[in-house]
């Protein structure tokens, strides 16, 4: 596992900058400084108002310098000073002329001066060093910049503002509680406490296992939220699937995704229907063949669709039942458990009734039938509504504490884990300090989630996920 | 020309609100809020201490909602009491997380309290009508945002920062002098002053022609600095033109522009080689051709030729000395006044040595001769030094005035054609009162640049070009 620290032994002692605001050129954009030293780098290249003695929160307009010392540009800044700011360092944040020029000369003016261009998210990570978040509240920041809609901005929200971190604590406290239960066993294991200790212990031990156990639960809701529900679309050659995913794509209430391997290191065409996020499972591969060579790429594609939970099956209207039938008997058993939404097509072309009679046969009980016609995107409205229902996304309010991060999950299932095994060996009537043992394995497993324990390259590993300027 | 109103009869009194920072998802994105009800507005969707008593340029930590009163994001607010603000009014500037749903979303809720989504340049605008800065220093703004090199930003700033008003505020107090001294010819117009002071008029006129002229001449390079430098590629099929323009923009040195009819109407690639912005016409036509429809198409090309201040001439060192003599005799009598540089490309394949010696023959006095392999980028840095020598782009000190405004430009040599008529009426002897109407005109002129004249339809021109949020 490499070196174990916690946030607090983490040594900083360099100033770091970037743009904050997004890439490319607007009215505005804000380079961001950071560390003991950024007043007096900035300083530098500062023609205003000494900076020396203005208090925290103080807003300045002056101008600022390129390395010649010339006037680059007229900025407002904003001064910070430590441990008030988002890093707890000094910051100072200079809004300059939103000009791709001045942002990148405003850096090398900046680098020229004394400071070191920030790696992503450094300015989170050090605001995790010095203890203004703990780690599930950083990470949360960079769900918060990514969240494509409603559920996924709110869950990230919650997690930012320390809901999920709270949980964790009370968690924490029950198992430290827990603790001193079973050392009170210990010290007193010759006399008559024991049995109702207990009895007092199992009962702590499955409500928190009960707890842990709607944290995990949740992850399959939490990575469609953040993720997005994973929709495959299939069915035979120009049955239409492009021209119903570009009528997705393209309408008005669909919002297309173009975010680059932010917080995701597969892409995937990801689309917004009324709130719910969909991402589009590559299942191009998927038709009928008979050459052995292709049938590899086919297998692999009824891999990739065994991910979906819903499967839009594009049905070319003016196909013959018979053909219909053939094609259903290589889907529909790749489907159990999954919610099938038969799309009759091209109704422009054919009426879509003798198949409707068919497909009643042939699709499993639950599923749905939409007959659209893609390329006149008629009841193209009425097929996003039924797949919002089927995808059946809950409401996200307020406080609701949803676990959307695979590393989160993986810890809280190993808590899981250690906690069934300490449960069993309670009922089992083992010792105390066996289970001390699984219980210790909870605290550090939950310990890892809010960062109390981790690692460098774990740090690395999330915080390179970032973007420049967070 | 429409309604003649000046900056301050503009009556605005409803509150907007915008993105202020670059498009896209980012670290940090800003809200700005404009108006008299700014601070009431976005009291309506804050959650912090009251803002009521809050003095100007103050910063907030809180937390803004939607339009349900749910929590939307934590955020930064910086607080602006007018008229210490860059419009005038009261602004409120809420720094979010830089997320595209957050954006979106506090826009939506922004209005829904009450304001209105501003348009293109409506803050610009608004510091123009609140006299915080004339027309053309409003206009530099956009100029500003938009300069993609050093030349065009040090142009724009010096603009921007008032140095070009300032030289048409002398210009104004010196005409109003030569107005007194014509009143005073004509008050005396019986008496002796009259040779006296003519001549003393005649010097000032003459003066000020000479500022305006200098002006105007300025233009030919604040064009170039400003929207690039015209460069046209020409050569036969095959000679390498794609290959050496991807070399040429590939290269680490060029920076390739992405902005989309911000400034310019037209678009065409410009890259920026050392400071200097090229920009690229299409004569994609140019070729050999007896076909009399496909001739059409190579005068168009020619005529765009003539744009060009500089002509790289690719020539593939394995032609026939034979072809390129032909093609030359196309090519050179439509470069009258321009440079041409020659490269002759494909080094890998064939000595230049041969085609040197033509050239010397075939180039008018004063042409470059470049050998490279763009294919293999041999020598393409020593082509891009020809390049940006042959461009000759002055360097522009901090205080140099250099007309870029194509609408400048013309107010300018509007107020020159004006004083030439006066000094010509001056020279011939003619009345105090036939000249006062010319300088009445180079006032006009002068005060469209200023905006101190001006009209609705000029100003929605001018403020469409500016990108939403400045």
């Amino acid at each position: 596992m490499g070196i174990i620290m916690t946030n607090k032994t983490a040594i900083i002692n360099d100033t770091i900058c970037a743009i904050a605001t997004p890439q490319g050129m607007g009215g505005i954009a804000v380079a961001r400084v950071s560390g003991p030293q950024a007043i007096e780098v900035v300083s530098r290249r500062w023609k205003g108002k000494s900076l020396d003695q203005m208090p925290s929160h103080t807003v300045h307009l002056g101008h600022v310098t390129d390395s010649a010392g010339q006037v680059l540009d007229q900025v407002v800044l904003t001064l910070y000073r430590g441990p008030h700011s988002f890093t707890g360092e000094d910051v100072v944040e200079i809004a300059c002329h939103g000009s791709r020029w001045i942002q990148q000369q405003l850096i090398i003016s900046l680098i020229d001066a004394g400071c070191r261009a920030a790696t992503g998210g450094e300015f989170t990570r050090r605001a995790f060093a010095a203890g203004r978040m703990d780690l599930a509240e950083a990470e949360a920041v960079a769900d918060v910049i990514a969240a494509q809609s409603q559920a996924a901005h709110r869950v990230a929200m919650n997690q930012m503002r320390g809901h999920f971190s709270h949980e964790l604590q009370q968690l924490r406290e029950q198992l430290l509680h827990f603790v001193a239960l079973i050392e009170l066993e210990l010290d007193f294991s010759e006399e008559d406490v024991t049995f109702a200790q207990r009895s007092e212990v199992i009962d702590l031990a499955q409500h928190m296992r009960d707890v842990i156990h709607r944290l995990t639960s949740s992850f399959h809701t939490g990575d469609a939220i953040r993720n997005g529900l994973p929709v495959a679309i299939v069915g035979q050659t120009n049955a239409g699937k492009s021209t119903l995913l570009n009528a997705l794509l393209h309408d008005d209430r669909a919002l297309v995704s173009d975010i680059h391997g932010t917080t995701r290191d597969v892409i995937e065409d990801t689309i917004t229907l009324q709130g719910t996020l969909l991402r589009f499972i590559d299942t191009a591969g998927i038709r009928q063949s008979d050459d052995a060579v292709e049938a590899m790429g086919i297998e692999r594609s009824f891999r990739k669709l065994d991910e979906a939970q819903i499967v839009l099956w594009v049905i070319d209207a003016t196909t013959p039942v018979a053909d219909i039938t053939t094609f259903s008997k290589q889907i529909v058993p790749h489907c159990t458990g999954k919610h099938i939404v038969a799309v009759v097509n091209k109704t422009d072309l054919a009426p879509a009734t003798s198949i409707d009679a068919a497909l009643s046969t042939i699709l499993p009980e639950g599923s749905q039938v939409v007959a659209i016609s893609a390329h006149r995107r008629d009841d193209v409205a009425r097929l996003e509504q039924c797949i919002v229902k089927v995808a059946a996304m809950p409401q996200i309010d307020e406080d609701a504490v949803i676990v959307t991060n695979v590393r989160h999950y993986e810890a809280l299932s190993h808590a899981e884990q250690a906690l069934d095994r300490a449960l069993a060996a309670l009922h089992d009537g083992l010792s105390g300090d066996l289970i001390g043992q699984d219980i210790r394995e909870v605290l550090h497993h939950l310990g890892t989630i809010t960062g109390e324990i981790t690692t460098h390259d774990i740090l690395g590993e999330i915080f390179a996920h970032f973007c420049v300027g967070k």
